[in-house]
């Protein structure tokens, strides 16, 4: 088989990918190697950004997003008892959309039979060759059958664990990584939300998220050390946890459900560089991951897609060389900055082991002069909001 | 003897607070175990925010620093090959004064004569008593006598090693303290300075700034591991260091000379609370030590002194017992604010031993955030000029 571009993997940059090469005519195919289904039940973030709203309006996929998504303008940050509430709208003009990653992954699924883009679901075995050629190839394994695909160009949008960025020489690439001594543990619920914009908290018995996904559908979260077990910790536990760390407000208001779903997720902040190698670039979390806190991860994968897909109109309808050559810069500066503004803001919400008393009242001046400081909030607003692409 | 308060030390912030007592007509004397010109000889920090600046105004003894100080409307931050510039005049409206804290104290010093401000020189072995009473004294030895005076408040502006902080019982007093790795290594030249602002910079090699007094005296600092010898450190050593740091725009005018004075200073973070017990108030390093990061050790003994004065005033003049109870708290918003800050400006100068290459690389973003975001600089400016009183 032969096409313009093989996309590896059918989460959400891989599918926003695809949905925008073949808007522009460029054959393309995706590969993934779990089931559709499998794909949607990942839980993930729900806050997006303008430029991953701006991709689904492109792509005339944003009817949905737009009729059930929240559109918030603010978002607090809290320390036990206060709620410090950042105007984001005010401060930056803009807006983020609550509208949650499963959503926005099942509206770009549904759209592949109209749009004729092409996803191989259970692809097992993928492996890239020959990626510093102009004539690069997939090979992968479906229902038992060795199947191979030809094409000019190989994004990886497989993931921390994918084969894509393996498959650069150890020689070209290098990892920067950060793995935090904590986790985050996720409860999701069908309830209403205790507080209708997100609520950040920093208690002095750790950090807790209070989030939602729509009207009825709250995700609450809290950190807790790697050695925790997830059997340990009942609905009631959770929700007594949150209750506390949420201060005193949010907590008269939390309604407590029983979880859809409660599970323990490591932190870590990772970016691997250069994120093209010949004719093969790397997407979203395949190239690098953010800790949760400030939900960057998907919108971060939609910036890079919106720098792809530059590179591959550049290369297919202009000729343009530099284009591709230019994506790794592009896309990287605008990561660094993301990775640095969730590296800062888990390092202002959590407790970290290493830290001493001098450090908790760093934090607690942080939030002090945020509390009392525009310039500080406006900062805070235009990275959450998404700085330009 | 008897007075109304008793200051033990005479460096700026017992002169300080002792002339805005004298002003206000109340009694005061300023114990000193030095003599005059061995405080003068004290080489510190030289950029001035509006609180001590308008100290001086208020005190009149502003013409001098009014003549020959330096204003400056920017600063600069720099990462090896580039510098940032801070433009904190457009940016807050305000700006710094350039003027040796040596320069300061002289003036201060000078007028005690002509405004009856009683300095006791050489005071040995000063000692707190019954600071929890009304009525407190302090004993000392001058030239062989013991000495005793009796008053209604003592206020220590002793510095970090003096006897004020010590006298306040260890049930009563906490302190919060950060060490770090590292110090900085100063030198005075009778040169012009490389560049009319400040410049900071984080060079692979480490930290270095390019500082002055004058327009004819310039203070450079490297940091170095605390375990270097000065002795291992020539002159031209230093001077070499420097030009590599600072990067070659400020190199290429640096103009080098013999040290007029130099030595290794180390850095460390220091905050004690409360700021009063009983009769006792404290003022400066005698509380609090910040990194000279940022210049705010003068700055902030200034805005404790503006609040002892107004606390004191308000017991003497007008009969207010909570302006002496309300003290500690309103120091130490701004002074936790400050730490903030020179923490922060500390952390992103500096190479930490225990940071690995990802921490660099969230230097460099940072550093890059700031040169994009007029947000993030607007936030620098404001703490560099000093936040509201």
């Amino acid at each position: 088989m032969r096409t313009q571009v093989v996309i590896i993997g059918a989460g959400p940059s891989g599918l926003l990918l695809g949905h925008k090469l073949r808007q522009e005519g460029i054959a393309c195919i995706v590969l993934e190697r779990q089931t559709g289904p499998y794909v949607l039940s990942r839980i993930r973030a729900g806050v997006l950004e303008q430029v991953t709203v701006g991709l689904m309006e492109q792509l005339g996929l944003d009817a949905r997003m737009k009729a059930e998504g929240l559109p918030h303008d603010g978002f607090n940050l809290a320390d036990g008892e206060r709620l410090i509430r950042i105007d984001i709208k005010g401060l930056t003009g803009k807006e983020v959309m609550v509208y949650g990653q499963t959503e926005l992954t099942r509206d770009l699924m549904e759209a592949c039979g109209s749009r004729d883009l092409e996803v191989v679901y259970e692809a097992a075995d993928v492996a890239l060759h020959d990626i510093e050629s102009d004539a690069p190839y997939v090979t992968y394994t479906k229902d038992g059958v060795e199947q191979r695909i030809d094409a000019r160009f190989i994004v990886g949008c497989d993931g921390f664990h994918g084969p894509s960025r393996k498959a650069i020489p150890e020689s070209v690439g290098r990892g920067f990584e950060r793995v935090y001594p904590f986790g985050w543990l996720g409860i999701l619920a069908d309830v209403p939300p205790c507080n209708h914009e997100l609520i950040y908290a920093n208690h002095e018995r750790g950090f807790a998220l209070a989030s939602m996904r729509s009207q009825t559908r709250s995700r609450y979260y809290i950190d807790v050390p790697l050695t925790e077990k997830i059997e340990d910790w009942s609905d009631d536990r959770v929700w007594d946890e949150l209750a506390i760390r949420l201060g005193p407000d949010a907590a008269a208001h939390i309604t407590r459900g029983p979880s859809l779903e409660k599970s323990i997720a490591p932190l870590r902040s990772y970016v691997f560089e250069p994120m093209r190698h010949g004719s093969l670039l790397l997407c979203g979390d395949a190239a690098h991951i953010v800790p949760p806190t400030g939900a960057k991860g998907l919108n971060l994968a939609a910036s890079d897609v919106h720098y792809a897909a530059e590179a591959m109109l550049g290369f297919f309808k202009a000729n343009d060389n530099d284009a591709i050559a230019g994506y790794s810069a592009k896309a990287l500066a605008r990561v660094w900055k993301s990775e640095r503004f969730s590296w800062t803001l888990t390092k202002l919400m959590h407790r970290f082991p290493e830290d001493g008393p001098f450090e908790r009242r760093m934090q607690l001046a942080e939030l002090d002069y945020i509390a009392s400081s525009e310039a500080a909030q406006r900062s805070i607003a235009e990275n959450y909001v998404g700085l330009p692409v």
